[in-house]
């Protein structure tokens, strides 16, 4: 058997569809977000502005987060030493646990190693505690979700991305003493549009489902303490588990689930990807911690980003390229090839310093690739019009596809 | 459909099993390791003694270490702000990956969340990579593995605990031209035990199987440069993928894997658990970059570290206490019951300051519960005299079993 050929089949699959990925090497310069240094095979480095970080809010560099992280190393040291249960259930992940469960109005919060975790163990863990549970999904969930739901054994139906309509024949088609668990998200993350969290709820009511959502694209970002669209929404008492990620919005590292005491409980007592691992560094879970606390008391970021969000896709807008008609702060231009979309994007970097990553399949559908655009509070008024001229520049020298 | 009384019944039964987990809430003290402050419910504190810290060498207080994760957080932030692929590939994690090649000599390596998700990625995806592959499993394996290997949908086998006769049969009973993966640990880390390397690497050869060796209790502490128990043995050629963690000797947090551009770029395209989550922060990478680096230079840690782990051992068996026979740095002493090992932990922490967690189902198999010992560098011959002390008068009022 020859192992490295299939591996190197498996590469050059990749490389014949121009799905190989390339990362890009960045050093972020702290204090001068989204500046950042790119550092190329050659060793040679170039500046660059950085166009598709989820550090939604520039919380990575905040002098709150950054004095926290660096008193917890001198106050704790490096990493937590051990699983939750083995000597590594730090001081500071209980107090963040105690922040988040209050940041969503719920009894308990549980404290993952990131995002994906906390999706992956906690769907997978409910459908095994639930007896012949069926989990509705919806079609666009994030990997993450997906893997949680196969890995929970439970049988699973598909409904058609944010469709109450579709959700309901679903789950009138469901045996009514069957547990069900309807799974989505606010802000699905490509495309920047949010489901229809009520009218979930209420089917969620109707058929009695328990609700899990999502809120990874926008905790921090939405409702008026930065609980997510359900808290904007006035709606978190009414979804069973709530999700989210201390990566993106708060700026650190980390995943979350809020939920009542028994449902948290009962994940911190049966999640193998919770329990066997671990635990979070005390050092990040005090970056984290402080950067919920700010978000919970500042709205000043949240009003600079949607004010960014909307500058920019005017911008693009008057000039004619193709934006989605998003409804949050995620700017998706559509490029609707893989290739133009790499060739795009590496023009971009290459003479202009500006960075966004292509996004190809598997991320998105083949035929919807794009670039993806996330403007924080630190893109100023400068930034944009740099970066819209390129734009402008590049679709014209690929001859890509304008505004309809 | 009452969802709460599922779950309060799913804790209940925990309770009703004497296997309910408290977690010890604690704040260890750099520079003064291994004491913690313990943080009580009633809002008290305890200054304790850890005992069961995974952190083996007290690198998580190294100031190399230190120094590196806050020149990180004043350079580069909080958080990665992405995935690898989208603005979160960050210079240094690429840094800590060339190291971590280079210190099991292989052509590539990849950086994961933990170590878990190591290996519950690449096992999958090496299963699916691989069509009708059959996977070996050491029927002690942890439980990232055995999730990797259940999420690969791979057929498997398990075979008794480091029996290389057992897993020969196994083998010869596979069709020759099915894809075999021999997947174990070097130190399995409830034992003690070392797996007999070169006997399953001799079969690899003999049946054509890769083999998926787990040092993550090994990575650090065994090995003129830390490689591992395959590195000190001269071994680590024949091993096809090593997995190794950041958390545990190196004091970080973190999982990685290293072994052949093919493979490692195999699972750095296809691991949905690798591509969509968000990068180890660039402050935990720059930490473990200097423990790697430390370590593989110093065999100091390594060398106290033996000495302290013989020597406890010695106090142990003086005292008539029920040690195994463990060959590495790891001291279980059996309790054989959960009630009894809670009850001796309990009087340990509350009476003497000593934090041994107890280690019941399903860490071990029921009846094999006991308390484990991980003895570092920092911990000194007073602290062993008091420990061994306080362990022969719990042992006496518990009445519980002593050596054979």
């Amino acid at each position: 058997m020859n192992y490295e050929h299939v591996f190197a089949q498996a590469i050059q699959s990749l490389k014949d569809e121009n799905r190989y990925r390339v990362f890009t090497e960045l050093g972020r310069h702290a204090g001068n977000f989204p500046k950042a240094t790119r550092h190329l095979s050659s060793g040679d480095t170039q500046e660059v502005t950085i166009w598709c970080s989820n550090d939604y809010l520039g919380m990575g560099q905040h002098p709150d987060v950054l004095t926290a992280i660096k008193d917890a190393t001198d106050r704790y040291g490096a990493g937590a030493g051990g699983t939750r249960n083995i000597s590594g259930n730090t001081h500071v992940i209980c107090e963040l646990e105690r922040e988040l469960a209050d940041l969503h109005g719920k009894e308990s919060a549980l404290v993952f190693t990131s995002g994906f975790v906390s999706n992956d163990a906690t769907l997978s863990t409910l459908g095994k505690l639930l007896p012949d549970c069926v989990i509705l999904s919806d079609e666009l969930n994030h990997a993450s979700m997906i893997d949680g739901v196969r890995h929970s054994g439970c049988e699973k139906r598909i409904f058609r991305h944010n469709d109450a309509r579709d959700l309901e024949e679903k789950l009138k088609s469901i045996d009514p003493s069957r547990p069900k668990i309807i799974a989505f998200e606010s802000v699905y993350s490509m495309d920047g549009d949010i489901s229809p969290i009520k009218e979930f709820c209420d089917l969620a009511d109707k058929y009695g489902a328990m609700t899990y959502l999502d809120e990874v694209h926008a905790v921090g970002l939405y409702g008026p303490r930065g609980g997510g669209v359900a808290e904007r929404e006035g709606l978190m008492d009414r979804i069973t588990i709530m999700e989210g990620t201390l990566g993106k919005a708060f700026g650190v590292v980390g995943g979350f689930i809020t939920s009542s005491r028994n449902i948290v409980d009962s994940i911190r007592s049966y999640a193998s990807g919770f329990i066997f691992t671990t635990t979070l560094s005390p050092i990040m879970s005090a970056g984290a911690l402080a950067s919920v606390r700010h978000l919970k008391k500042s709205q000043l970021e949240r009003d600079q980003h949607q004010e960014r969000a909307a500058t920019l896709k005017g911008l693009l807008m008057d000039a004619g390229l193709p934006v989605l008609p998003s409804v949050t702060h995620i700017v998706p231009v559509m490029v609707y090839d893989a290739n133009l979309c790499k060739q795009a994007s590496d023009m971009l970097l290459e003479e202009y310093g500006i960075y966004l990553q292509p996004i190809n399949y598997p991320t998105v559908p083949r035929g919807e690739e794009r670039l993806r655009i996330t403007p924080t509070p630190f893109h100023d008024d400068t930034m944009m019009s740099e970066l819209v001229a390129a734009l402008k520049d590049v679709w014209g020298r690929l001859d890509l596809r304008q505004a309809a």
